[in-house]
């Protein structure tokens, strides 16, 4: 998961359904009543969730692709195997029209990276760099550092920065509001003549655990490089700061960009009976950072998405519209995957019944985070569609909810949602080295491949539109 | 803190109090009156408490010990750096008879080491060699992995490990039972022939955290090296082994031996009054492993025990016996301190009234665990005396506790015990880079302080003895 600026709805989206936060309620106010019938899909619903719930397929898929490829960061081997794998293996599950579509990403490489506390003591601190950083001259910034709590600090302080490292020491509330500071610390810091900028990890709890991410830079202001420490290292600095003893710091980062490299979206379908051109869009995000097997973020999402649609084929349930799953190409650091999709199926777009996006981590499903723009038919027609779920306690339609990769289409009038789960614990290990599948519960993955099997197949089948 | 097989006492005594575990209840069989009367020490427990809860200059020295100094491994610089600035405060402080003890150590060094999966995939593992461990050819010892969850596994393969690496994936159930494999691992691998024994971190949590800590070597059988690696690395080779494809290692590591180092224990005192042969010891150890800052392991219980004798000095309580301050060295590999503190003091060893070692992290106290043998009259004193703490909610006297550097103090009969806290949440970052200064609460070091106070003074000044 990630928050890009290129849009702004995705971003609001995300702050405001961030999973630390209470969840939006489901809304309340007076829907029309639903035109779907769900007493008519209750056996194929049973038959779904039964036959989810006894399979580890999904599981031991996606401890393949996080035990036997790793991460996934646009640019690298690793996505491109995943992607040549994924399309083997759902030729194999005898999925429609699978092929991937060209699109070319941002190839940000880390190279090596270190910083170096080296004044008032010597230590060297962990650290990640941020995604789309600039790297150091060799020999590395080094600077006093100056540590500030939230950006009020920073803007009290102003030219007192200049040729310092600004140190944001932000602790965490909820990631929509944390985030900023990775996302635009640099710049901000820029602006007053810093050399550099350190982000407190965004995360709730750490074991001296670093957290990477994407950052943007504010093409007015000078680019410095930008990297992530834990929260250890950020309140060693705060400390040494607030007792007067300038620490000093080198930060050496080989961070840069590749020319742009060829990668792909991952498609694949069961065509709809009879009305194929109109579109159930189930999707997750194939890339991933550098660092752990990118499992919760967004391996287990791409996994369920494509597992909900091979188990309706090996059911041999064939619903009257199409369900396309998505797995989209560089989500993390540029959002090629999501616009590029839209440029391809333009023609299409009116023909989407609904997207749903699974980029919150794999666990315990909760339901569906419903865009806020979504029309009320659609709203009550899955929540009626829901109370099939409610054995598994996936049957909550939140307010809101959406995803980076959909935006672009949701943007064009689609009705997008979110698949929901307990993130509660998501945050401690997004982005990071423990962010690898013993994190993620076997029974959870049955869990979320039966939800959204039953709401896809429930939406693309349903007599009526969904609208 | 650590378990080594020369105090086997001790190793019971942990294993048994381990803090994961129900700590042992208070024992209800009827001891006999207490002889101390606390109606005489309410007023000064409530000087000590009152002064020790509105200070934070326990917190202020922990933290300069920790931020400046960092972690203190015996033979390192920074031990013997950490041990002259303690000599130095301690004599700002007033105290008394301040001085070192000279002790030779053991010197390990861990030099580079890394450990890298090479099939069926290439991946690096993040990992710490085990203290003591020897160290393996430039090249590295590489070679299949074998998994197994316990002992028995290892058994019943036998031979069937031969020239392999073993890799004992045993998950946490406390600290007692689970650490026997770090200790013993690789002895008992080496007796069927293992190459390497790596074994999954002591915690029972993980951000792809390693755990490091001392083993020991069976000298009947061949050394090999050891090192652990964190709950992540485990289970992906668990799950790599159980779908048999024969993960490979190759483990590099430059640890050795040095020579002996010289070293020290720190002593300082509050001379009694009336008694001063009399002796009440308090203690924790002063060196630590060599990540992290050893801030719950164990500068917090040093900087404890010293500042507890520290206020009493500061209120101008001077009680009838010796308060006696005793920073150990060596606790962590090689219990060289402990020894040397019976070498050297071996003909005052029966004027020790009581021995109280902190060693169990720093965090809210809840009273004292008195060693089994412990004579029933102290037990019934120390009880009575902990109803003055019972407002800091430290009043509890635990049927059970010690501490290793203590262990041969007690094994000639001194009575001793051990500071207990909420050791709940210690195993996650024992021993780890994550042993930091930020998991410490200055509200616990200073409630911390005021335990040990009153408990010292009283037991020190009370007309009648301990016993």
């Amino acid at each position: 998961m990630r928050l890009l600026s290129s849009f702004a709805l995705t971003l609001l989206l995300f702050a405001s359904q961030s999973p630390i936060q209470p969840s939006p309620a489901p809304v309340t106010t007076p829907l029309p009543p639903p035109t779907v019938r769900i007493d008519d899909y209750r056996g194929n619903a049973a038959r779904i969730i039964g036959a989810a719930l006894t399979s580890d397929k999904a599981y031991q898929r996606l401890a393949y692709l996080t035990d036997h490829i790793g991460n996934r960061l646009s640019g690298s081997q690793n996505l491109e195997h995943a992607i040549d794998w994924a399309i083997t293996e759902m030729k194999k599950d005898g999925l429609d029209n699978v092929h991937p579509e060209k699109v070319m990403v941002p190839h940000w490489v880390r190279g090596e990276e270190s910083l170096e506390l080296t004044s008032p003591v010597s230590r060297k601190l962990t650290m990640l760099g941020l995604g789309n950083s600039i790297g150091t001259p060799a020999d590395g910034v080094a600077a006093e550092a100056v540590v500030v709590r939230n950006f009020d600090e920073l803007e009290r302080i102003g030219e007192g920065v200049r040729g310092k490292i600004v140190v944001y020491n932000v602790p965490f509330t909820d990631y929509g509001a944390t985030v900023s500071y990775r996302l635009t610390g640099a710049s901000r810091a820029a602006r007053y003549g810093a050399v550099a900028a350190i982000v407190r990890s965004i995360t709730p709890v750490s074991l001296n655990t670093p957290h990477t991410g994407a950052m943007r830079y504010d093409e007015a202001q000078p680019k410095i490089p930008s990297a992530a420490i834990t929260i250890e290292g950020a309140e060693l600095l705060q400390r040494m700061n607030d007792r007067g003893e300038h620490p000093v710091l080198r930060l050496k980062m080989e961070a840069k960009f590749l020319p742009d490299a060829e990668s792909a979206n991952v498609i694949a379908e069961i065509k709809g009976s009879d009305k194929p051109d109109e579109i159930v869009l189930l999707s997750g995000h194939f890339d991933s950072w550098d660092v752990g097997q990118g499992a919760h973020d967004d391996g287990g999402g791409c996994i369920v998405a494509w597992h909900a649609v091979r188990l309706l084929k090996e059911l041999g349930l064939k619903p009257r519209r199409t369900i396309r799953v998505v797995l989209y190409t560089n989500e993390e650091n540029g959002g090629r995957g999501g616009t590029a999709y839209l440029d391809a199926h333009r023609a299409e777009i009116s023909k989407h019944v609904l997207a749903i996006e699974s980029d919150l981590g794999t666990y315990q499903p909760i339901g569906f985070g419903l865009g806020a723009a979504a029309p009320a038919q659609a709203r009550s027609n899955m929540q009626e569609i829901a109370k099939l779920l409610s054995g598994i306690r996936a049957d909550r339609i939140a307010a809101n909810g959406g995803g980076s990769d959909i935006g672009p289409i949701v943007a064009e009038g689609v009705i997008g949602g979110s698949f929901d789960v307990d993130s509660s614990r998501y945050f401690e290990i997004h982005h990071t080295p423990a962010d690898t599948i013993d994190k993620i519960n076997p029974k959870d993955v049955a869990s979320c491949v039966a939800a959204m099997a039953v709401m896809a197949y429930t939406v693309a089948d349903m007599p009526q539109t969904l609208k």
